[in-house]
């Protein structure tokens, strides 16, 4: 540990996006992790709730207490629940800290549509005008020396991912499109649940939230802006019997005229400075273990040219780019880094 | 065994459409299997291709000879591939036997779009003509005393039961249907395979044959004759890391005018005598494993006001309904029983 | 359904041991369900908690009320948990009923033993006296007329059933067993816990209750009667990332002498009236899946000649011959019906 | 990249053991990976065999020819099979590469012995006295500077290391030793076999080879030297349904006097100076899920005081201390380098 690395606490350290948070920050140059923070288990410690940290995070959980984390720490994840950070993030600000939430808290930049879609009180208005949104791929996203950063929800980073760069071009008609999107079990989170209990969602494969997921205001803020206009969209999310991944089926009518290889290249172009975004080659889909355990988001085509719509599939790990490895992206290019600083690694195949 | 049991013979008996055959006609009072064919392991017991078998049907696999099996069988099953079937109904026929086919072969009417979809020789147009089409559920569909029914796919099967009603009132623009299927890895048969290898495949979920599926224009053939013009389907199909299950997911733009509760009444009333759909209440979406081991074919409903779409979600389980539970119901159909007779188990859950 | 049908009620119809003996008892020629009973859910549909048995078994939920039961049913099973089945047994023989309990309270003799391994009062001794173990294939094992049946747990049965022959006919150490048994996840029933929870289960294995497990001592009461002498064994238990079956993997030494075919022949011969215990050929082990959804109990050998030991393995699914099945199994020798009667139905492969 | 980084070379890089290898090479500070071969697949990028290292390692893979590897690498990585590693390890040594080898070739010193558990034509003579057995943890063992290390197998690794601290004390009759041994399917490799199909071995748990696995006469090799005296132990083999992981529950009769604390500090103190074993504290069982993707082996115990017997348990992830990452701490141990570079993971998880 150099006399500069950065100081970082983690609040939800017992919860998945946390413990995902340790796991890429241990690889961390620049970061040592100084507080583990978890409201309902301080003082254990922190291997008592995942045994796998013996030998490598031997720390005991700290409660909250902004405080006492601004005297050990320079920068705080809220990986908490929705509903939770709103009210927290600004005791974290105040304190002192530079703050990164996982939640969907700051999110929205309408309360009432934040209010509609999570059913919590939102954040307070100051706090939220000042949080920026931190989909780091999006062209002119600048999160550099802010203090505070909303970092995507899961759902929607695959699929702006897979929609941004068509969106921008005009190549889409967006009264179009339609997002059938599937994620792995661990995105319920660690609350135990029948939703999540073993023996009912092993081999089963289910539909929720039909047309009421709390992306949906989140994805079409981000589209709308973009594209210039309102944007509304379809979206179906399932429940996929696996730990992790995120595929998101996207369909849309094109606006003529690209062949499937310009569309390719339209994303290439989009993303060639972007470390994390690999776009594949023709008839080559992606799969979700092709990503697992990494950041990287993996972006395939199909043009239909007998309907004349384009399919975007779009995969990412739902704990890595789709929370906690998206948070320390955000981190690096907060703090002038290289992007991929602790984020460099090999997907985990097979 | 009555004396007026129907004996019946299953070519592919080592498969999986074929074992599950055996599973459901075990239990069929009507019906005792007489023969269990396989080209490739003639000679030798099924149990040693299936211990689980050991004790409930201990009989020799017989080879590929129709006049054998005529002087054993009344009736055949082929629980064969797509370029087998085709050669093989003709000596079945020829031979004095009714046939079910499973397979592919005599479920498109146009030979060219065969050869186009299943890069096979197609059937011969003859033989081709008098195969009738047995989705049971189908208005008007008849397949009493035919000869040869060929058996849907397994995808077709979920998708048009959650279409016809819909089409067929004309309450759906048949220019905007989309439809996002999931299967289980068992639909990819016995076959080995590095798609079907277990490290591969579990705790992976992939796209595939995007807009190239083989069950496209069957989909599409029977669309467009209830709607009483061409439809185009935009199709993508996904495995799923489990062994059964077939959700489809489809979007569609309604022609206005109806709510949710309009669609239930409709989709109730059309399969009103039918045992084997079951259609859910509002909010209900289903779940695989809800129609696991069984005959059920569940459907659910999401309306999306704000875009005008409708979602509708289609379950099944892709070896039964999706295979040879339906082969069994247009036993029963073709030969005047009970549809459910053999098929009335209760799906298996957990 | 005839009017001579046996009208049987079942207590905890919400939990897994519940819904298994709802989906064969369905199928039974001789039996009708009268009452679905839960303590916490009474008054709702059943298939609010189960889906899957809509258009199947449409019936409210019943509050625990033996005189209520006793009015509408003959018998009533008892899928409840230890520690409440004690209390309700009595309750419902009282109400004139028979009783089949699935829970482990009525299985020890000894009131001592029950208390330590199970942590409950034990159950009153008169009824426990009465009480009559149902392990179906155990030698002289008589249930016929009786009014209690304490239906065995799910590890003692398949580690009976590969134990039984060889300590009868003395060809085994007894100071040697030693059970290394395996199951999957159902087996911790339907209330959401950490350990069953889908994320922390899925792609793990691991053992728990290692020496600790109460089925132990009716592993141990039962040997000890058939030995004529007391005898302890070694036993750990670990959970599988699966949702059904139970393997028990069990080694001892030998008393010399016999090869592995007389092993097997030992096996054949002391099973050879009971069509639910299946015995391997030489180098032929079973796997949970050739068992899946069936009353079987597999059982296969392999006799170490270097070392002297035996391992013997046995498998069954632990909702079906661990609990559900084997508990109509003995709802059928109680009436002296048939014992394969609502029974005898393929494994569900793959 | 430095100018004093070490080249290698994998041959087998298409398998998993080799793609393994790749994924930790990636992140090892003093290794660059200068050639992939593949006999089966050179010529062609590897990202068309595993598109998930795409953007990472753009690499053509290279044929087998050892005078070309050796013109690019100083050291050779086998992850070939057993039959293929006896033939092509003299090849790379004479053409002046350093070999670690991965397969079960180089591990046992009596060819007859390696013969009757292999079925393959031994190593030649020479160079197999040459191999240095590479158990990292086993007491003594040296490979600084070797030029030729055989890497343990995957259940080897798992077993002796829960048992190598008990054995070196004499705290073990060795006559009692029975390891019953779980692994997860990638244990098979990457062909396609009927066993590794998707919907056979899913949802299933099986044993096989049991008494016959080659891992049986290393594992007596290897208890023989520390026990100074013949060793034979019962070793059963299962497969779970996940993709990495193995455990063994081992048990065995102690020779009196130690609590089981007492165990755990023997075993604490065996290891104290190695970073890839954790011993577990009472009533701490391992589960695979905690080591999963990472080079830990964790060992837990529970001691039966009523009949004796301690039970070891030891698990590991398979293809990382079982394969990649054990021969990639081999390398680190024969170049003199810290033993955790490029392994120090955090396990995945969930």
């Amino acid at each position: 540990m150099s006399s500069h690395q950065l100081k970082v606490a983690i609040v939800g350290s017992t919860g998945y996006g946390g413990v995902e948070l340790i796991r890429f920050l241990q690889h961390h140059p620049h970061v040592t992790i100084t507080s583990v923070i978890s409201a309902s288990s301080s003082g254990k410690p922190i291997s008592e709730q995942f045994p796998h940290l013996n030998g490598m995070l031997d720390m005991v959980l700290d409660g909250v207490d902004p405080q006492e984390t601004a005297s050990k720490a320079d920068l705080v994840f809220l990986a908490t629940p929705s509903g939770v950070s709103s009210e927290l993030v600004p005791r974290y600000l105040e304190a002192g800290l530079k703050v990164i939430d996982l939640s969907g808290d700051y999110r929205l930049k309408d309360t009432d549509v934040y209010e509609k879609w999570y059913k919590h009180q939102p954040a307070p208005a100051d706090v939220l005008a000042e949080a920026v949104y931190g989909l780091c791929e999006l062209k002119n996203n600048d999160v550099r020396d802010v203090r505070l950063i909303s970092n995507p929800g899961c759902y929607s980073t695959a699929s702006l991912l897979g929609l941004l760069p068509a969106v921008e071009a005009g190549w889409v008609n967006t009264d179009t499109i339609i997002i059938d999107a599937k994620s792995g079990v661990s995105g319920a989170g660690r609350g135990t649940s029948l939703t999540a209990h073993y023996a009912e969602m092993n081999e089963n494969f289910k539909a929720y939230k039909v047309n009421k997921h709390q992306h949906i205001p989140e994805i079409e803020q981000v589209l709308g802006e973009v594209a210039g206009k309102p944007v509304q969209v379809t979206f179906t999310t399932h429940l996929v019997p696996m730990t992790r991944g995120i595929m998101s089926t996207m369909y849309m009518k094109t606006n003529g005229g690209h062949s499937e290889q310009e569309w390719i290249d339209l994303y290439r172009n989009y993303y060639k400075e972007r470390p994390f975004v690999r776009v594949r080659s023709a008839n080559q889909w992606p799969a979700t273990k092709e990503v697992a355990g990494s950041n990287y988001c993996d972006i395939g085509f199909a043009l239909d040219e007998r309907t004349g719509r384009m399919t975007v599939i779009s995969v990412i790990d739902n704990l890595v780019k789709g929370a906690a490895g998206q948070a320390i992206q955000n981190l690096n290019l907060m703090m002038g880094w290289d992007e991929t600083l602790g984020l460099n690694m090999v997907p985990v195949y097979p």
